[in-house]
């Protein structure tokens, strides 16, 4: 039988079920339901969703709501489809028992009180963490070609924006041009909102752009990625606005980029994950600048822009072929600004490709 | 003393808790905790929290990770900023304890089960619900500005529109160009994904845009939105492409209209929410369509796209002045199409005036 690639995660996923003694698996998660069902990636809002999964040791099940009636017809790896409208909670409880639902595991990062409240009246619940996301780290040959697809146009965008960028042109006037020339060129949106920070704004990780326009002689920091057929990108540079880059940019940058090197040079299957956030950040202490590296060295990257492993001091775990991971060190002083860079690599068999 | 709007809103939320014995109230939904304080009206993540505030009797503190320290600073109304990093639940327990916190109220339906594992050690947990929501039910002078003119760019948006939709422009060139007329205006975003919906993909509420040439003589469905000044509009227009609609559309058009006329016309403070479902669908029943009227009439709007109150058959309550609703009712013909028509209404003193 020629099982389509749903049909087969779901088979990886039941046998992993089978080994954790896991009847019934409500999958809440956005991206864990598209990956293993094509059904909507997204909900509508944080606290609205477009429907649940429920997976047996058969059969896979969709819960959701009238609106999403036609589409959910159109997946072929759903084997039954339950549509509740008003009294969810309750009309959910009644499906369940009508299926044999006695225990039910769910994901306790997705679980909300109220719903998790409701089935406890009913059912004997059990939080399993991590189950879908641990076959979602390792990406399959189709995934890999979409992300580096993905990657490659942002680093087509780049090139797009080192022409218009210059002395006077605004922070969200880059971020914008950034934003058109993804979906111009068919991405279908930002996979996160792009920041584009001059000078001390580029001190903040998490910098807004600013409409005012960017001075002469300034480093200018842009973290932007898009979503192209559904997977995800993510980038940072970190320029010169002028011509003359001070010597303090030219050191910071350095360092930074030296540091990346170091740990994508080392990184490959069988390495514990955080002993590549360790090589950076002992790189940083060794030049006395660690105290300005505050985040971790980089993350997953698939169906959504953060997603496991984080690559941190504290990630338990190895390195596998077919992880794709950014790597992004940074170092930031809040009285002058930043520098941050940011590749995106792929886990390969005897060691780490730079998308 | 002159209280800022945030400080405002604080102590109405402050006395609502003490009428309701809650001594510490735990924030984690990013509409209600901008609304109280201006910090950051968005996740990065749907499981990737911005940030939590506590409200105490006297006091409000902000919990957030080192990202946004600086960003935090920034906002007035925030007596006190806790940071965490790795260990955050341990760390937040940790903080909550040296602040007095024995019993602590949450929102139901924005807590995960794994937040609500770790503070159930500590503390006496209570799911409150809607409290802040209930506070932004009724927008203030200010919201109603913003909310307003962020209605008036939808306005402007769909009259560009009129002029490049035509047969042959593809679905997906028409939601862009949307976006782009936004952004171009002064959009922050999209407040939510753009339906432009052709023929019998019209029948689905919730139709995506495809990328394929719209035909001669088709319905054609656009409902979109966008964020202006934090403020979402959203707002639904059927059109004929082409030059002879057909008797079918313009009866379902008529009667849809007149469904929303007669909703709007009778709604006014003090009249239960729940009754204007019912006027539109009692009109559908006499004209024997009610079964293709399959969602609710309506749903409020703000600093969400949906809030409180949905129009629904099960809504309680009664309309009150400063409530902005949308009013949309539909019809939906799975081998035809639909006819949806959306407007934006304030609730006034003595009625409702669209916006």
């Amino acid at each position: 039988m020629n099982l389509s690639k749903y049909q087969h995660r779901i088979q990886q996923l039941q046998s992993m079920m089978s080994q954790n003694g896991v009847d019934f698996f409500l999958i809440q998660s956005p991206a864990n339901r598209f990956y293993l069902s094509g059904f909507e990636l997204f909900d509508p809002q944080c606290n609205e969703s477009s429907g649940y999964l429920i997976i047996s040791k058969d059969k896979t099940y969709l819960l959701t709501d009238p609106r999403y009636q036609d589409t959910a017809k159109q997946h072929s790896s759903i084997n039954e489809i339950f549509i509740y409208s008003a009294d969810k909670f309750k009309k959910i409880n009644e499906f369940l028992k009508k299926i044999g639902v006695k225990s039910l595991a769910f994901e306790p990062q997705w679980m909300k009180f109220d719903f998790f409240q409701s089935l406890s009246r009913e059912f004997d619940l059990k939080p399993v963490q991590n189950l879908v996301e641990s076959l979602r780290m390792i990406k399959d040959a189709e995934e890999i070609r979409l992300i580096e697809k993905s990657c490659q146009l942002n680093h087509h965008v780049f090139r797009l924006l080192e022409k218009i960028i210059e002395p006077g042109i605004s922070e969200t006037e880059v971020a914008w041009r950034a934003e058109k020339y993804f979906r111009e060129h068919g991405a279908s949106g930002l996979s996160f909102s792009t920041i584009v920070a001059a000078g001390k704004n580029a001190a903040q990780p998490h910098a807004i752009p600013r409409n005012r326009p960017i001075p002469e002689e300034t480093p200018l920091l842009i973290d932007m990625g898009c979503r192209l057929d559904d997977y995800c990108s993510d980038q940072t540079r970190t320029f010169w606005v002028g011509s003359t880059p001070t010597r303090k940019f030219m050191e910071v940058k350095d360092l930074v980029m030296e540091a990346q090197n170091i740990a994508i040079m080392e990184i490959g299957p069988g390495m514990p994950i955080r002993e590549a956030y360790f090589l950076a950040r002992s790189f940083f202490e060794k030049h006395k600048v660690h105290e300005h590296f505050t985040h971790a060295l980089g993350h997953g990257i698939g169906l959504e822009t953060h997603e496991p492993p984080s690559v941190g001091p504290r990630t338990t775990g190895t390195f596998k072929a077919g992880m794709i991971i950014s790597v992004e060190p940074g170092l930031y002083y809040p009285d002058w600004g930043g520098v941050r860079w940011e590749y995106m690599v792929l886990i390969t068999d005897n060691g780490a490709r730079i998308l």
